[in-house]
């Protein structure tokens, strides 16, 4: 299968890129990778896919959201997950779509704050839930057998460094595990699934 | 206790209102209401809350998404809901956190098709879905024992005309059941819940 991946030089993309090695692998990303996305503008995106030609899998790690407390959490603030995590990983969607396969597959990110809460992560919380509440409706109308399912991983023993303290309580989750969940999104035949690991 | 209904004279805020009924109830409303505020525009909602002083609860009932096949939807379109029903509803929060008495509480609205999905839904799936993350997560840092829930109510008896075809299967909830939620979040102790209805 061809599969483009968007984000693969991140954390989570190298962990998908890894596990999917067995595939014809397609790098995007912002600034790195075979080929350049920006997904927080729909004309980049568009402008990938008529650049590549046709893909069986699209699988997306890439996006940011606020991180914050709530106490002075403003509207333009939390609107940046809504933004860029959120809306790029819609937008890859719902133009995508017409860029793969019959019976490809999309397999989003969202993450473990919609299920196991963090001080600070209310942003977060809110766009993870958003993407699950996203692929479980869209499964229902992708065209020609496309399926769409979202990977939620917990905080990855490579990032725990990086967010040390600020997830009190949470077992990092090793790179291989969650590489196997892209897996399951591409080379399985699930659909409109949020598929958990850690 | 005083508690204010944002979007009182809808078909939910006034199943809300008139469970509520045994409280002192300040509806408000865009364009109707003792009061005047538009939820897309936070200026509006710290101008009212100004105006108002200090309430013991908050409930709101309002906010549009884009109905929609997926196979047409574009981002702006997205949009809409993201911008409007669930910015709305997070705004009133960030904002008016500061002007609920301690131990008060929030009450938003989301709605069935998270749980539940329709064609035509995937933009009002997906923005109920992040208002169940964004009180799950928010719940766990609001200030002076202040609560917030979601209440997610099925199709509405009294909208089922207007969506006639479009929710199959789909049991209407009577308007009298809906209500009910609302004092469970207004008059109940639970925090950081989706209360379904329907």
């Amino acid at each position: 299968m061809r599969v483009l991946i968007v984000g693969a030089e991140g954390t989570v993309g190298g962990a998908a890129a890894s596990a999917l090695r067995h595939h014809e692998i397609v790098k995007a990303g912002r600034s790195s990778g075979d080929v350049r996305v920006d997904l927080a503008d729909a004309a980049s995106i568009g402008a990938m896919f008529e650049k590549l030609g046709r893909v069986d899998a699209v699988v997306a790690c890439a996006g940011h959201v606020h991180f914050g407390p709530l106490a002075t959490m403003n509207g333009e603030q939390f609107m940046k997950g809504l933004s860029n995590k959120l809306m790029g990983q819609v937008n890859l969607v719902l133009i995508g779509k017409d860029h793969v396969y019959d019976h490809g597959s999309f397999t989003l990110t969202s993450g473990v704050l919609d299920r196991d809460p963090i001080r600070q992560g209310a942003n977060a919380a809110t766009v993870n839930a958003a993407l699950s509440g996203f692929v479980l409706s869209a499964a229902i109308e992708m065209p020609r057998g496309i399926r769409i399912n979202v990977v939620s991983p917990g905080l990855l023993e490579a990032s725990a460094k990086k967010y040390d303290g600020l997830f009190p309580g949470h077992e990092p989750v090793s790179s291989k595990r969650v590489g196997l969940t892209y897996v399951k999104g591409v080379d399985g035949a699930l659909t409109g699934k949020v598929i958990t690991v850690g």
